[in-house]
């Protein structure tokens, strides 16, 4: 059972003296409190752990301090929504504001090359006032003998030269816990010039000590990928182990699933899910057109399918966006064909407003209509 | 190989004439002549079939009456596009405009129940100017014990309600050719007040047979569902299978595929394939957003998933929009969860026209773009 | 509700009419007799349909010509086992016996394409002692422009060969209803000399019309593939149109589903399923190594996979084996990578009766082993 | 390029110097030997890595120590056949033998729960002869609030155990690289009573870098499970990534695949799979038939679906078995509902004599018939 308090009550008032003193007293129940700072106020939440099934939610709900009672059910206890649509979203990190009501987008280069190139991505990147991307420095490779990304060695020049072009977060996957440490020490040696948001890939969607060894640190958000080949449920089970480690800055990204019903695309494009995770999560949901279209291919309406593919997420509510760019895709190192060209990003970034405009009319079209 | 004529050629010319007997003096060739009467002209389709590869591109293309000459692949002999963008798509029936480039609305009942519910439908599409819907007489079912649709009992009245509500179009599943017969009996008998859509079912989508029975006929346009467990490809093969008898009157329709990756909806929505099927065949492309999610569940936007599906196909291109509603759901026969309610079709439609209207500002972003 | 009687019970008995008296005068019940002539033994079956969950089934069990009662489920209502493992099994046809107890082998050409190889192969079945076999007439194929059978106008020369050969019974596929009449015809015509199993392919498991149409006649035994992209349950369900219809006398075959994890092979085998049907239903179980696996590939102990595959089947008590041969793979019109060579047949038999032998083993031990 | 020198060549023979001589002073080729000591004989085989597609493979044949050359792919670069069906296969671990002709029995516990269980498994596999079996101390959950099983505390009593009823290999499931030294410690610290392989479970089949952390140590053999939501390619890839690492030690484990076609079986079944995993790679198989089936359900014939699934991976050749025994399964703390019972094992051990029995005789039927 979720109690939630009052927005920003304080701890020495008698509301919340009384309260706190009814549930500490209650029977084969612990308590466990979370702290959840919005963007405008400060949320208290109380987790009533135990023999919760014998408490009388009105009760508490009558205690002066409380706002609302939850009851959540076993799946996704912390990330979940427990049918409450009003429950708090996302978070703020390194001034960038991630929720389940706005949109971000993460244009770059899926595996780092050269620095050449990533200087290019940035400054392309700072002309069009993006101040997000995504840098690949860990790749994993489903054959051994494959290039598997530079690694700590590109670092130093991938954060200075994010410094330099103002790039605040960069979603970096990671496939081993010793790399979080890797970033950080490179992070701290450079003078913390931009923030890291940690990836976990989909085939380490269910390495579950990756995910605990994630979850055990608060300094860098986390970017969940859904895995390829179990279901959404066991997706969102899996974001749950970073949550139950303590850290719930957790954004879940949707990238397709494997299915011969997908081709001519690389993967079964799924962003019909992303009102679903919405729903069953508080987390923010991404959408990565690049891995589940995988080509280049446009309809004669000159529009590419992962255009195609990016406006059917944002339609529908998508809160990031995350993209592969190259200045010379057929040099890329990995996943070239599937990269769009530094010029394309204006006309990117065009239609993916269309699309975002789009869905803010929906919504007051909803708000009207629904009481 | 496919030679298109000039639009709007006489054959009584001398370019024609000229042409004509080049094309049928060539050895090992035998032509088949199309004729496309499409909106503003008549375009001449003149197919070579035989030994084409030793044919000259150059020679052909330089003839007084050939407008363009296009290699044909052996995929999708007629449907197909070819890699051809600027292929004219489309056709008219009963007045209502079929193509890649248009929209058109069929919200109906999943099966006819009875009577009344007929015509409260009927009513509320006339209120909100729809002049095409969707009706099922003939019930393909799992259990051989369910209700397995009214047939054609109740053909008369639907087709007479058509007529008062002025319904152009219904979109009508069949399972067997003797249903063509009945359905056209009916309607003569009725004085031919509305337009029948001939709908082949997902169970029967390689049901060869049946579409060679309806390809045989070209008074009915046909809506041909994607086969919810085999590739697109096999999918598109079998629309093929229409037009080899004769009826190149066909719209695709995208329903979702059977896959557990797809839960909680119904089934894996594919709506990125829009895109694809344009590119691939000169099919106008239809979304089924009831059947392909299933569920009336809506996110904490207030936005049911279905309609987010349904605004997902639409900023991607799709050209129709078959999607159940009733007059009262718990009362359905068939498939009642998943309906929505007559009160809800001002919002839907509303819904529909604002992600109709980011396709087009899409449309003019691309143009403007590319050269 | 079933209540099956004494076997070889007449009906003039007096426990008949005592225990047919009190059925037929049950409020809100119909009766529905079924003879199942077995081996030895006739059996009367008799469904009570209505509101039988208001019946008592110890009044009805000690009725005097009642043998046993079993509550039957919605689903597989004809065909289904529900729950009783002593229920009669399978049928004769054209002397030849089908059931869950035995196995029969029924190799042949995938495709006819001339007559030469018909009877190439049924000399090979002669010499070999096997008196059932395949014989392709009516091929559907994804595309529409590839080789469909030579339909009816190879059926005279089937017909007939076989009966020079001994033949009893030739599995055949049809797709459409018509096809039945054309073969009873055609059997007519050169006198009866084979039998002619009715064989129902993977793209028409669901094709509910041709079921019917099928059900409705008692001439053919059918043989009904598992759909490649649907579930069991919906399969077996298929299986009930037939039964629905008044024809119960058929065979079960899993061909392998469609998955992308079944590679290097062209279908993922599902034969782990042959116990499977056998506890859900009553059917004999047929399976087909030679379209689940798709090609001659052998492993290092020189045993080609699709002969692995049906060691698999038998040694699970599979009832009945559909495989390809052929005399000359490579001029075959159809499947030919896959098809087993004519002098392969002897070790293909003797590899079915180690399989076979093993089974019987395994069924003594458990025999013995549980009381 | 592989290039294989005769068996027990010493390196101080004219014919190994002479040859090496040559090997070491080809242009753009490094070279790197592996010693692989088999049953009988040692065996000297050096890759050729670099610009080998410009060697004379006839030159190299003819060097006086050389026995065979194999020309290497890509993929699977050590542990592939490469289409030779000669090459050696296995390894001999803590005196037992694995390799792609012999077959092991891990019959054991899913999860460890108490010291009480362990014993009574142990004792049962003492009884019939047993000296493997399979313990599981890590377990990875779906839901991060399901036990995790005990961990290193149990590793001191099931090791001493395992030692006191003469058990020789533990199969045993690893998820962090630390681990290995757990176990290592604790065998050391029990004075080494047992041998373990480690075993990498499905969800991990992609976790490079613990595949990679295990693969960098050649103390413990390893069996491998496929991903049950890749393609066998996928996983076979990820078994290369232990053996370019130094350790080829490696069993590929079958345990089926995620499928909605699998149901009512929890998997579906894919060891028609074991003789393509044989004829790839020289791995031996094993196959999983508790995780695979997942349920205790029989056919009418009284054998478990399990047991067919046992019997036929056997009668193809598998050469392992993980299966899923408990003493009291209704107790055990993951996956009771598809364990065996302790006295079904001289069954279940009859069972599989009577499969390897009917494979024996199948692999003798081959090698007479094939030249």
């Amino acid at each position: 059972m979720l109690v939630i308090l009052h927005p920003d009550i304080s701890e020495s008032s008698d509301e919340y003296k009384e309260t706190w003193n009814y549930l500490s007293n209650l029977q084969n129940i612990t308590l466990s409190t979370h702290i959840v700072q919005g963007q405008k106020q400060k949320l208290t939440e109380v987790y009533l752990i135990g023999e919760t099934l014998a408490l009388n939610q009105e009760d508490i709900e009558a205690l002066p301090a409380v706002e609302r009672v939850i009851r959540i059910s076993e799946e996704y206890r912390i990330l979940g929504r427990h049918k409450d649509s009003h429950r708090v979203t996302g978070f703020t990190y390194n001034d960038v504001r991630f929720g389940q009501d706005n949109l971000n987008i993460f244009a770059g280069l899926c595996a780092v090359d050269n620095r050449n190139h990533v200087e290019m991505m940035f400054k392309a990147l700072k002309e069009n006032n993006q101040q997000c991307t995504r840098m690949g420095a860990y790749k994993p490779r489903t054959n051994p003998y494959s290039f598997q990304g530079h690694g700590k060695s590109c670092l130093p020049y991938v954060f200075e030269l994010a410094g330099k072009y103002g790039i605040k977060v960069i979603a970096m996957e990671i496939t081993h816990e010793n790399q979080i440490e890797e970033i950080d020490e490179c992070l701290a040696a450079t003078g913390r010039p931009t923030g890291i948001m940690l990836q976990v890939g989909t085939r380490n969607t269910q390495n579950f000590e990756l995910l605990k060894a994630i979850g055990r640190q608060n300094t860098y958000p986390v970017l969940l990928k859904r895995g390829f080949g179990i279901t959404l449920n066991e997706s969102l089970n899996a974001a749950e182990y970073l949550a139950s480690e303590g850290n719930s800055n957790v954004i879940f990204c949707l990238r397709g699933v494997k299915s011969d019903f997908g081709s001519p695309h690389r993967n079964l494009v799924d962003f019909a899910h992303v009102p679903v995770i919405k729903r069953l999560t508080r987390m923010p949901v991404c959408i990565d057109p690049s891995h589940s279209v995988g080509t280049r291919e446009a309809a004669p309406d000159r529009i590419m399918d992962l255009m195609h593919a990016t406006a059917q997420g944002v339609i529908a509510g998508a809160n990031m966006i995350l993209v592969d760019f190259h200045p010379n895709p057929v040099k890329a190192l990995v996943d070239g064909p599937q990269a769009m060209l530094l010029d394309e990003l204006p006309v990117f970034l065009e239609d993916v407003e269309i699309a975002h405009k789009a869905y803010q009319k929906r919504l007051q079209l909803y708000r009207k209509d629904t009481p």
